[in-house]
């Protein structure tokens, strides 16, 4: 069965999550690359930024609709959590306080979660630091959270302006976060690969001093355009 | 006597200040801890940040009512400080002009400042980087300064939506800044450790695997309101 | 010819550029001192922030007119790049798209670029900040750019509420960005060498504890100006 | 066969729509009354205000996705349009170019469009608030678009953090947006009405001096929560 | 007793209030007369707008501090309006969420309560428009609020970055929102009327074309400025 | 003599001005029509909104540099205002403050002048309304202003992003705000006529239900670009 976006009151347990190898690669790829190899969709806002500069992961998403200043929803969302996930947190209407801190992030961890993607505020930034607990927020704050009201685990959500299903692969790093969906995983992971052994052609060349007006053959198109030297 | 916010003309030069002891157990309990234990109050709003990350700090404010790009008053506050202070700077009309830079940041480190907290914006900051001043502002702008109208020193002072007395508690770090009045920072210390002692139980606890579902209880409470697994 | 801003099509190939030494000079002076010398002008907006901490740089701008989300004139402009030079990008209407990332990067390197600021979104910060080529943008953002359309290199940009010249010295740091005009270049240098003399001898006073109040002769005209003291 | 968020190059000509009598029926509820009776979702972000005041709309929603800064999309779903749709759009990538404008509106009006809400920006308000086509959008802005590139006319769409899809409701008035499922449509103005009835005699009750302590009996549970009269 | 701002679980019931006399001149002096009487202190954030244009009042605030998304206490607070209060909101942590419509307008507006400012959202802002109840606020929102948490009614309150006493005058119109301190208020309202006669004089003289270089006598200050006239 | 932008201190009394029918002609074109006759650029940023809904004027520029809360040079503009003109002010850094009034509106009024952009905030906004003298502004705000520093009178100026020099053609309605050069008025006029007279044509063909797909010969090239219709 599948939920609408902004169903509350649901945890669906079993969902597929897309093969490790293929997410692994996806994480090794990078936001960008992987961006541009599915057709330049699933960037989320770019208010969505790293706690920390330096972290580059992917993983199965496991999604959490949340109410505003409310995060109960994340204790039930880590019991949901498989080695190699990623929690991906949207809101019901938009909140800044901080849902998520070091011992939230303690029990992840140790469920294997990789990381956090939250359209929200987190706390404890230091100890997430020192931890190696990866977490694109749109805020750091310290504003605490009640255990009050239900929202969902693992059903579309609304996050920083992207859907995302529970089980799409989220890929992140210091330029944002990116949603692959499921099934197109390892298609576009061939064709992220495929642009990245591009890449490194190019590389050498830009390295040695040619030019990308050379490289790509732009001349004669800027001149059709009506490009003037003077 | 007591004066009113947004009070110009005026340096208080006796204020009270908290327990130097219980000051310095609030710094080692961070922001989030602090801002739990007194009941979720007196976080000052999330676009205040640090300059550079990894500064944990607490200190008795010394207020500062600055008028827009007009830096003056701050020369006036320190004269006023006395060591383990930190400078807290709301502005009449809001500005993101540089108020502050590397000179007053030697000069207030020299009084034994322990750091600033403004409302407006910042330069210099690799300098103050270099020095371990650690400023949480607005924005960081090199935008010069004036010296031409009167502010007040040690009168409350509206920062970034809070309202702070000169002689209350500052403690700041990476998750921002939040205030303790003078007159509960002691029971406010008690309760954060209280907090802190029982956090570390749990963290072991969620290390080992446990849910926060279970150490919690909230199992039976999430039945209740509905809570649909599927 | 004098182009005005706006003007599309055109790229300009002869340039003149600010005195290298004078260039390298406002570098070492950094930003704050460079806009406090020439009278507190020519100051970029502060939206426009490091992707990386810690870069000073200098260099005569080679300037971008760009279309939204096309990044076509980039290329253009590495062509035009001098060692010692450094890109500034306008567009013609406000965009976060990702102009610039680490190949285009590695060709502007590869000409003696050293850096670029840019009034759009940037990606590969990673990258970027591993092979030290510095960046000012607005944002961060992994968003794909086309090459569609023409715009200018060369011309007047407005960049980040500033008027910039193809050939003005652009100064960069940690506290932003600030433009010098190149006819103003060595007068500038001159000043800010002598505001930072000054300042030299300052900041051993204020080390030593002295107050601004008595360095600078404050204490009489705050008095006339009614600062009560109580 | 249903269509991801983020599809381009589709146009899906058979939509079902909801019940005419039903969106009418919504239409006269209201934004806030439907928001309610459907459990607080649908809310599209505040941001996107009326360009003009006092209309109060409902219709079936004909969905367009967009291209930054490239308007082509419209003039292929205005031919998807039946009497009593709204158009809704959601961009690729945020913009506030002016997307639509009079001739857009006169077209869309012939085909018997009740109005638009656009995740971008509009132009020639004045015009529209003559014609009486109501528009909600995020931005007024003259910027002109292009007719480049391809996105999708009644796949579903991201708007203004709210996923939509096609044939949904779109109710809109002063205080908004809200979007009805379609399969939801009659229950919710079922709902949607027993609240107004409701409100109707609260109104009387209030107007008569009846304070809401007393009406909806909160007395008691303030003064368990511990409220203090002092 | 006097409560600190931020103080929750309190209502108090004995507040003093300016004399109507003086509330009804501030009305009619209007926000930018009254804002530079008192010597240009007072005035809330210019974020704060009416939800419809042409309104001018004044009159003894009656303070609400209101948990997040949670509006129960303006419940609260209407049982202590007397007739000429105006209702002034500010929240524990920000909100965007609809705090007040129609029914609590009616209820209030029976209570002679004159208007809301209210630092968060409100909605049914066509009825307050047709019901001519006035209201400044930061946002107009749908999004329904909760009755689940305490704050206090009359404690002091900080709105829109301004700190407000229950009691203090609150005057509005269509420039914002100006607080004026009761024991202040007999003074200012002198002030005020003085400038207002003096701009009187004024208006005559512009109107009949002078310049403010004469009637302000600027012309040989600005020469000594170093203005020079090419 | 040329000064560039951010030049303090000058009054340029002899500015050439476009010839009035011209500038006429442009007003009754309006924003959106003279944007794309002369190739989409002369916009100023989307945030400066009109005070009151209605306007449509054109008028040669008198611009203002003015410092940060200082509106001493409008009285200065003043004097040097003709008849016809438009007063446009942009800010050396930004600020919010009211810079502009009734008394001002007043005397510029007695000046023969049209309006005023401001890229600062504005108050009096009910006087400004009922005397029918048009702002375009990006804040209403009351916030008083000083007369203390120089800025210049008729040097170009950086406003809302877009450099003006004085003597060109503003025209500005509810769409917002665009810029002509004055050498290029009467071409642009003529282009936006021949715009007119276009759109005309097609209105009615649209008011009798005809596709801008048909209209413009869209089909073919969407069907080249690949779109489906399913």
């Amino acid at each position: 069965m599948t939920y609408q976006p902004g169903t509350t009151g649901v945890v669906v347990q079993n969902i597929q999550r897309a093969d490790q190898e293929t997410v692994d690669g996806l994480a090794d790829c990078g936001v960008a690359t992987v961006h541009e190899a599915q057709g330049r969709k699933g960037l989320l806002a770019d208010y969505m930024r790293p706690v920390y500069p330096g972290a580059r992961i992917a993983g199965s998403a496991v999604t959490i609709l949340a109410p505003p200043c409310d995060n109960w929803m994340i204790h039930v969302a880590i019991e949901q959590l498989q080695p190699g996930d990623v929690m991906l947190l949207g809101t019901i209407t938009p909140s800044n306080a901080g849902y998520f801190g070091d011992l939230l992030a303690t029990s992840a961890k140790a469920r294997g979660c990789r990381g956090l993607v939250i359209d929200a505020g987190v706390r404890d930034v230091h100890d997430l630091t020192e931890m190696a607990f990866p977490v694109w927020s749109r805020a750091v704050h310290a504003q605490g959270t009640v255990k009050e009201s239900l929202g969902s685990v693992n059903v579309p959500v609304v996050c920083a302006e992207a859907l995302v299903n529970p089980g799409d692969v989220v890929v992140a790093d210091d330029d944002g976060v990116c949603i692959v969906r499921r099934d197109e995983a390892a298609e576009v992971l061939e064709k992220a690969r495929a642009r990245e052994a591009n890449e490194g052609a190019k590389r050498a060349r830009f390295e040695a001093g040619e030019f990308g007006l050379d490289i790509y053959n732009m001349r004669e198109r800027l001149a059709e355009k009506g490009l003037k030297y003077v």
